[in-house]
């Protein structure tokens, strides 16, 4: 056994010392996790523009296929409302909902992203994931929780709302006013209300009532599973459905099916279709699941690995569109009520994929009467969490440029879709990181009398030579500021007439590319041109390693010098 | 006459003083320029896919109107071999070339970039163009160098090649192989020859023949247009054109005409084809006219104001479009020629525009005889000088990743265009930027004994407490490194099972964004859940200053102290 088959499938290490506690303890996780994954696998999945059945298949073979090759103990794969509204808004422009083709390019996004993230995985491209910024997530994050709710109001008031952005959706929302049909919202709002009730009122009023405080807990989180078996009961009671009011109707009762892709020029065509959609998917699948899981790992002071993570999740994903799911990831709710209700291995994924497996054997029958507008708000209480209000003062105060990032990606996300809000993003953040980094702060440095310290002539009172210009650049230089560094040395040069020499204090240079190295040598020949020579002090040395390896400490008018004040010393004397 | 004015138009500073010497000195420049830029303006605009006269309109009016705005006084503004080149590749997918849907594109195409470049310089994104890094121009260049040979071969061997890629051009080529024009080869290979000859030997021969150095200069840079005698001299001659050497035949007498653009809803559409074209044309002719407009003024210690030169050839080119020519840009070859001639203002420019005006308005009919296969040479002879083949072997010596951006623009740009080429080197460079700084230098530091000292345990004797960790990130943080300092700090608190502090030493951290916020907070709650205090030391002023705006400073389980010796202090006392 080596440790790179360890490294591979994490499998190998915990399964082959699996204990008896371990057992129990993942047992009662997976229970747990079990009753809240039916309810909330069944309206993913309905989010998505699946049938409801998908949402069960998408959560058993990933939750097994994770436990192979997933490196956190704590993780629950299943489907995710931001990866499950990704999936609408990628399919929408491919197929129409309810289609067989839009069923099977869900298959093929899951497919698609499954091997994005293994390839990624296996050539640790992990850190892809961080070009995602936080403002760029947070934006993302809280408009697509808006979209997700407004998204669902279509089943809550039981009319047809088309779109995916808000632009299409409130006009339309207003046209079908006059139509909601009443008794659905009944349903629905009082699902929603009864939800946001149980959320936020039921734990500290059975503790007022002496319940004691697990035991509310456990009461409080199984809510959304009360709710939904009283709506079923009221609409199979007073027949519902005969009354127009949309039910989830009949859901095959079985095993997830073998869903192979065929090995058509159309298959081929339509994986080109999705690669984008499918890559950013993946990444804010990944980034999200990676985040909850290093936050539970830490709790136990353990670490998960990020690339095993995207192999894993690869993996699982593409077990989903192997088996009549979509695209899955390890989502934030789940993943904590699985790490509180003790789960310690990923054993307990394979336990909850068979809970979830005796679901789909027996209950679906039992689903029939299930109102799609309880299961709109069940998505309506989730996501509304994820919409984060106070992030845009903090972020205004904090940085203002981040600020314009994280507006960027909730304006566009919402007005535009969630591909055009994430790419954007990600595009500003990365130009306003450059634009940040293009123009360092240069100080003139002069001789702090007395001492051998160099500093500031704007911040301290310091000696200066008339024929020499000190400089410090309090950045690395590399291509965005390269220029500008030869800019702001002609324009130092440029207002002293009697200079004859500039010496650039290198210290906090960390790195010079190749840009950078050039505008040094156009800076060098430029100086040498106009009658002044250029030397280097306190260069680093790794920086100074590289140097080396070029021509220019030969082509150097000056010296490099080991401090400053050696410099000020031998060009003076 | 406000600073504000003058700014905005250097010509009212210059202008108002200026004086008979400088009118002189401008004069001689401006002949010498002018016997240059007939030939070369010819082949520029055979290059760009345009009828000859195209390349004379083109150095006429942009040269006055970059006078009113420039702020060079060296600097030439005309048509140019890489813009030439990439114009005809933009131009290739809207319209065939010769057809007057051509010709329009190409005037819409000089409007469009020189409205972007005038919008840019007023908005002061003149720092756009540093995100071309020196591997993406450098790449780039030599490549557009290759390709605008290759892509004049057609002229020198008198056969039909089409294609804008080597890929397209080199299969093509033996195709037509057995089809060459053998009166044209003997024209251009002839005239090549006695370019190469004249270029590599005619100085060092007339020296040795006793002529003065300075004769011998503008008798060697006076070759090109003996060739262009002498070729029109023997086609009319021997009367080639009959025997099939194509030449120039007859280009309009007189000056530019005005070519106002239509309103119609087409030039709309056009324009909005083209603004990504427009776009890359405008950045890479800014970048070439802004180095060689510091270059020159950096010999005489002066300086140009790189958003000034922005507006300036945004009016240059606007005048090119509305005055039947095309992109245009400060040449490299004839803003030296310039400079060495003497020209001391932008007034030279006026003059040569003068002299070219009168080459329009008389010397046309000459030019019926003159060989395409000449202009080729010219061309040929002109664009090998940018393909820099050291460059490779430099920069591979000096930094892998700027290598990679270099091999990947320069071979795209052969094999897939210029566009394909820009794009992709701009898009490595930034990748490999963010990848470089995505995973920073952290040292875990201990006291060197009997100082304040904290030094990396790795290269040094320090000492260590068992319970505290310090480590020293080496740059500053932001969203591509902040998971990335979560993960490090996971994997050294996780290999410590004794800790109860640790120690971030800040003093190589020179911002901290909202990213790198965010990532700090999980730190601080991670290793809070795990029983760890974070502390902080020699964090900057300015990045303090920021955390005091975010709650982080209050949720911080331990405190920031000003030294890290005076945190050791505190946390062994």
């Amino acid at each position: 056994m080596t440790s790179a088959w360890q490294r591979w499938f994490p499998i190998l290490s915990w399964g082959l010392r699996y204990k008896r506690t371990e057992l129990t303890a993942d047992g009662v996780a997976a229970a747990v996790v079990t009753l809240m994954l039916i309810p909330q696998s069944l309206a993913y999945a309905l989010l998505a523009g699946l049938p409801p059945q998908a949402g069960l298949y998408a959560s058993m073979a990933p939750l097994v296929l994770y436990a192979l090759m997933g490196s956190s103990g704590a993780l629950a794969v299943g489907p995710a409302a931001v990866t499950s509204l990704m999936t609408a808004a990628s399919l929408g422009a491919i197929a129409a909902q309810g289609s067989v083709a839009y069923t099977e390019a869900a298959l093929m996004l899951a497919l698609v992203s499954g091997a994005l993230m293994l390839v990624m995985g296996a050539l640790r491209l992990g850190f892809l994931a961080h070009f995602l910024s936080h403002p760029v997530i947070s934006g993302f994050v809280s408009a697509s929780g808006l979209l997700i709710a407004a998204s669902q109001l279509k089943h809550l008031l039981g009319v047809p709302l088309h779109g995916e952005t808000l632009l299409q959706l409130i006009p339309n929302l207003f046209q079908q006013m006059p139509h909601v049909h009443w008794p659905t919202v009944f349903m629905g709002v009082g699902a929603l209300g009864l939800l946001v009730l149980a959320r936020q009122q039921l734990k500290p009023a059975l503790k007022r009532w002496g319940v004691a405080a697990g035991t509310a807990d456990v009461l409080s989180k199984a809510a959304p599973v009360a709710v939904l078996l009283l709506s079923i009961a009221l609409a199979a009671g007073l027949h519902l459905a005969d009354q127009g009011v949309r039910v989830v109707g009949a859901v095959p009762q079985g095993m997830p099916p073998l869903t192979l892709p065929s090995l058509s020029a159309g298959s081929w065509a339509l994986a080109q279709a999705l690669w984008v959609p499918a890559l950013l998917i993946s990444l804010v699948g990944f980034v999200e699941s990676v985040s909850v899981g290093q936050s539970l790992a830490a709790k136990r002071r353990e670490r998960i690995d990020p690339d095993a993570e995207l192999r894993a999740l690869g993996l699982s994903n593409m077990g989903a569109g192997l088996s009549g799911g979509f695209p899955v990831t390890g989502g934030f709710s789940r993943s904590v009520v699985n790490f509180d209700a003790g789960a310690r291995t990923p054993a307990a994924g394979i336990f909850t994929a068979l809970g979830l497996a005796l679901a789909a054997l027996f209950l679906t029958p039992w689903l029939f009467h299930l109102p799609q507008a309880t299961l709109a708000a069940t998505i309506m209480v989730a996501v509304l969490t994820l919409v984060d209000v106070g992030v845009f003062a903090r972020t205004w105060r904090y940085a203002k440029t981040d600020f314009i990032t994280l507006l960027l990606s909730f304006g566009l996300t919402l007005l535009a879709g969630v591909e055009a809000g994430l790419v954007a993003g990600v595009g500003a953040s990365v130009l306003l990181l450059l634009y940040r980094t293009s123009r360092p702060h240069i100080a003139v440095v002069g001789q702090v009398p007395g001492t051998e310290h160099y500093r500031n002539v704007l911040r301290h009172t310091v000696l200066e030579q008339p024929q020499i210009l000190g400089l410090r650049i309090d950045e690395s230089l590399y291509f965005a500021n390269a220029r500008f560094l030869e800019d702001a040395i002609a324009l130092q040069v440029a207002a002293r007439p009697g200079l004859r020499h500039v010496v650039l204090q290198c210290s906090a240079i960390n790195d010079i590319d190749a840009s950078a190295l050039e505008s040094l040598e156009t800076i060098n020949e430029r100086l040498q041109a106009s009658g002044v020579q250029l030397h280097l002090s306190e260069v680093k040395g790794p920086v100074l390693d590289r140097l080396q390896r070029s021509h220019f400490l030969t082509q150097l008018s000056g010296q490099v010098f080991l401090t400053h004040h050696q410099a000020l010393q031998a060009l003076t004397s």
